[in-house]
């Protein structure tokens, strides 16, 4: 079979492949990673490529406009090679791994009151055996399991490989070995987990594996203290930008092997990473603990994630049992126990219930919300006596995806966007300081809600065309908002926010907010009688309270009831890893929690289609945010949006 | 580094290998496998080979003859390439696969009254569980978990790769699976083996791991019926014919894995043979049973086996916990349950155990001799009140190592020699009818056996070299005895017993003997007072009861006291596939048993020093050999062999 010589730049890489290769698998073996925020679906028009020659043909090119096509682009996605090809990539489809939450991460907390002996289930102690004698000749494993039996340990079992290394190491050890032992529960069973002559140092990882970040805190068992810390992104991300688009590509063939390949990889450099800063050697991990999502979760175990996205949105396992590291490839001790922590359901997963934990809704007195919007968006409500949770498919909109100049939070992304109330001028604030390139979810959030307040956009979110700024305009996608003119920008052309953005905005800020009000319905309270809201999720830290309650992504409470708490998920994992009761708490509270199926529920869909105005239909619901409209406008808004459709 | 060309003859395989590596390592390389049944040692002489060239040097020539040096002989084990060679290798070298026991296998029986239901740790069952759907959304292992407990099954384990198939697999099934579960004890824990559409066979494995055979038994666990049977050399024998060179060649780098390897070999090779006759293939076959000796056991399980050899003899472990196919690497289905027997110490292990058990020590009645004579040799003495065991060095010498003229039971093995009373002249029986090519086992018991009675050797051993026939020579090592002429033999060498040799078999039944005699002794009961002698082993079966009481091997009692059982180890294992109760009197009689270590007792020495002469230092102990050796010799025998010592 003929092979066709594919050159790739900026990079130069180079491969040759046979007629039939899709382009982004040519790019891939060249090992040139492509982004494919949708799983290689064609729907998202992220990984279009300039081609050069003739020797290919476009599949389908539904995100390409007919000057796309006229200047060589096509969708890595949907176009096979069938002749020698030169390729060349746009900057920002190449992944940048700039993660802010790496760099200035704080140094994390003991998050507890932390006593090892009672709390943690990881035993290091030396023992004192008897040497063996022709009158006492006993097997080593016997005369092993007699001395753990005096130490208050009956019956541990053996795993094979700690057998296959038991004679060396007692004889090694002149019969008194230092012994790593995970018990999980005081009186449950345990499992022998090392032996050697010379103690070991007690090291655990606690690990959030989410859609978008991999975040990693290397933790000293003995005094609780977390190392070193290190945040990545998820590798899988080339594959797919939200969890559908990766179980879609999990189906492929190959898909869900190569997807716990990719993770696998992320893991992998957190733990070189984290090796640099402490010196410590990835083996010399004895105990992880791991939350993320449900489909994080499967795709991480090897488990067919497709029933998860139809209905009835069934996993295969919300409480998986203990493993160890050898059995789910996880560089680290190969015996050391792994916990997958539990979930709930298909969309409420250990991210959120060792968050909810980590945020202390396991003791809260008062009605709390907690809220963790990452690429999708999981709500619990609730008090320590009673939980409702759901998830709501926001979208990866707020994540810079589905949106025509969306971008990651790397550098040049435009972070934040103030508009001028009455020429309609923008002021932006860059990442990195330099021109902008696109724009982030804080970006893509303060604009909107700038574009609202200062009356560019109205309630329904179309363009008010009639006013008088060279920045409305109506560009190839119909109207749009001009942020930066060519001359201004990274990229050498105009960066805009269109109406079929700003669409993709509303319905995921509308999606989360739905999922409040049918939770706050569902119990019978009312969100305005909300005493806390704690926000985790990385999107929260960088979120703008009062920019949020504008769009109406969040309600219209006080700003003193609102907090930030970062990644809640890593602190519950660091918890669980450290502490048994924490653990149980967090299988207490899934067991506890009621899942409440939003995509079955007719209210959610009214909830909804109410929420898809802003701030919201019914301005009654936000009126902080009517003052400073009308404030701003000089007019009073109208209490039903219903009113103003146009 | 300059390669050097190997070619072997008659096989005419090649190998190119660099300076300095050994011969019997080239010969590996180039898929010829070499006899080395001393472990490479240079003690055996058996690996000698016919070098034409001078690309060699040897390290050591300790078994060969100068006329050996000058005909170009050297031992591949202690020789190193240097430059390009021919090697011939002689026919008895090449290692030859006739196994009698596995072309003459007797139909074997279900070794008990079998009810499955009761009996049998492994479950096979059809669940009915209830569709998923938005109101009963539990996980897929929560349903089946929760099937399960219905069904009498609560809470058994899930393994990973079991799990990754439960989502499939469920819905395949229409969520009506058939499920496979092991429960080793009633109420015990459980653990999922497999889950499908369609109901699998109930199909087992009963296997005995012997230093020389490996054996199959393939089962259907329903009716306990053995589908099919196969036996096999087991390919370690080119690395060492008996434990201990085994145990020496494991500690050699790499030797440990190699072991593993090459005994998984034999296995597959087995499994292949068993697929042959039956059409089910290995992956079918959902629960193993093995029984072995602990070295067996050790190198199996990849368990260092150095201490086993060394005082106190102590071996890693006596009892291994259930295994699972994939963690041994055993190519049948990777969950099924891996159950390897449990020994007693390192010298008396599983084989004697499942032995005993199947030979019916667990219910005697009247008190008991039970012996396998394997390579080794093991004697367990008692009734189902009290059991005393102890094994015996016995060597290899029975089976044909450590004998000049020494061969396995194959094509060419004289098995039984008669000696004429007056002219000396010998009579011989061959295996497959041809020309001799060396003495077998029993050929070799029963060749002493002759010489003694017709008066050729003395009761220490020695040649009567005045005795009037041509047969009685002083060869190259001493005096010795021509079975067969240089033109009577297929080697066109003379087939010779020598004084070297005698004394080796008498080292070898002395052992025994000795052993008897020691756990009679311990025990306070009388050797005549046994009223059942079990023989064990595939040995055993060949064995002739008469000339084994006329060397002294066995005790001089009635014969029909003595029962051939054949290979009980695998009927043991056979026992322990299908009944939890045969199982647990395994693990019973394994805890009741009293082992005595020979190698520690001055009592042992003392009675192996007497049992060297033929038949014994005491010839009171065997009256009927003595009347047997007056009627021959037409003289009276004196009492106590001492006083005839040369």
């Amino acid at each position: 079979m003929a092979l066709h010589h594919v050159t790739l730049s900026p990079s130069l890489r180079a491969v040759d492949v046979p007629t039939g290769t899709l382009l982004a698998e040519a790019a891939a073996q060249a090992g040139q990673e492509l982004a494919q925020p949708c799983g290689g679906q064609g729907r998202c028009g992220r990984c279009a490529v300039l081609v050069e020659g003739s020797g290919f043909r476009r599949r389908s090119s539904l995100r390409l406009t007919a000057q796309d096509l006229a200047d060589g682009y096509a969708l890595a996605c949907q176009t096979v090679v069938e002749g020698d090809l030169s390729v060349i990539i746009p900057p920002q489809e190449q992944l940048r791994r700039v993660l802010v939450t790496d760099r200035v991460a704080a140094r994390a907390e003991v998050p507890l009151a932390y006593d090892p002996s009672t709390m943690q289930s990881l035993h290091l102690m030396k023992l004192a055996l008897p040497e063996p004698s022709l009158e006492d000749n006993r097997d080593d494993q016997a005369r092993l399991l007699a001395g753990l039996a005096d130490a208050g340990h009956p019956s541990p079992t053996v795993p094979l490989p700690v057998l296959r290394r038991l004679g060396p190491a007692l004889r090694q050890a002149a019969w008194q070995p230092w012994v790593v032992l995970e018990q999980a529960e005081p009186s449950g069973p345990s499992r022998l987990v090392d032996l050697a002559a010379a103690p070991q140092r007690p090291l655990g990882l606690a690990l959030d594996i989410g859609t978008t970040t991999v975040t990693a805190y290397l933790v000293h068992l003995g005094t609780g203290e977390v190392l070193a810390q290190a945040a990545e992104y998820n590798d899988q991300i080339s594959r797919g930008e939200d969890v559908v688009s990766r179980i879609i590509y999990a189906t492929k063939e190959g898909g869900l092997v190569e997807l716990g390949a990719l993770v696998r990889r992320t893991i992998s450099t957190l733990l070189e990473r984290l090796q640099l800063r402490t010196g410590i050697e990835p083996r010399e991990i004895l105990k992880a603990t791991i939350s993320g999502n449900t489909t994080m979760a499967h795709l991480f175990l090897g488990l067919p994630p497709a029933p998860i996205r139809l209905a009835p949105y069934i996993p295969t396992v919300n409480h998986p049992a203990p493993m160890t590291a050898s059995e789910l490839d996880l560089p680290i001790h190969p015996q050391a126990p792994v916990d997958i922590l539990p979930g709930v359901a298909s969309y409420v997963g250990s991210d959120i219930t060792a968050g909810a934990v980590a945020a202390g809704l396991a003791e809260a007195e008062v009605l709390t919300l907690f809220i963790d919007v990452g690429t999708n968006g999981e709500i619990v409500l609730g008090t320590r006596e009673w939980l409702v949770t759901c998830a709501c498919s926001a979208g990866p909109a707020f994540e810079g995806a589905g949106v025509v100049d969306g971008m990651r939070a790397t550098e040049g992304a435009i972070e934040e966007a103030w508009i001028h109330s009455s020429t309609f001028e923008p002021t932006l604030r860059v990442i990195g300081g330099g021109r902008p390139r696109g724009l982030c979810g804080s970006g893509l959030l303060s604009l909107l809600a700038e574009l609202f307040v200062t009356g560019v956009i109205d309630r329904g979110g179309h363009f008010k065309m009639d006013l008088d700024s060279p920045r409305l305009r109506l560009g190839q996608h119909g109207p749009e908002y001009v942020l930066a003119w060519p001359d201004e920008s990274a990229t050498g052309r105009a960066l805009v926010l269109t109406k079929v953005d700003v669409d993709n905005l509303l319905r995921a800020k509308a999606a989360i907010y739905a999922g409040f009000t049918v939770l706050a319905s569902r119990v019978g309270v009312d969100l305005a009688d909300v005493q806390q809201v704690l926000i985790g999720g990385a999107f929260g830290k960088y979120l703008n309270v009062e920019k949020a309650v504008q769009i109406g992504l969040l309600p219209d409470l006080p700003w003193d009831r609102f907090t930030f708490l970062g990644n809640t998920s890593v602190r519950g994992a660091h918890m669980a890893l450290l502490s048994r009761d924490s653990r149980r708490s967090i299988a207490d509270l899934a067991a506890r929690m009621t899942y409440i199926e939003l995509s079955a529920d007719n209210a959610f869909y009214e909830a909804f289609t109410a929420a898809l105005f802003l701030p919201h239909t019914d301005i009654r619901r936000f009126p902080s945010v009517a003052e400073v409209w009308e404030r701003e406008n000089g007019q009073r808004l109208s209490p039903q949006a219903a009113e103003i459709r146009s």
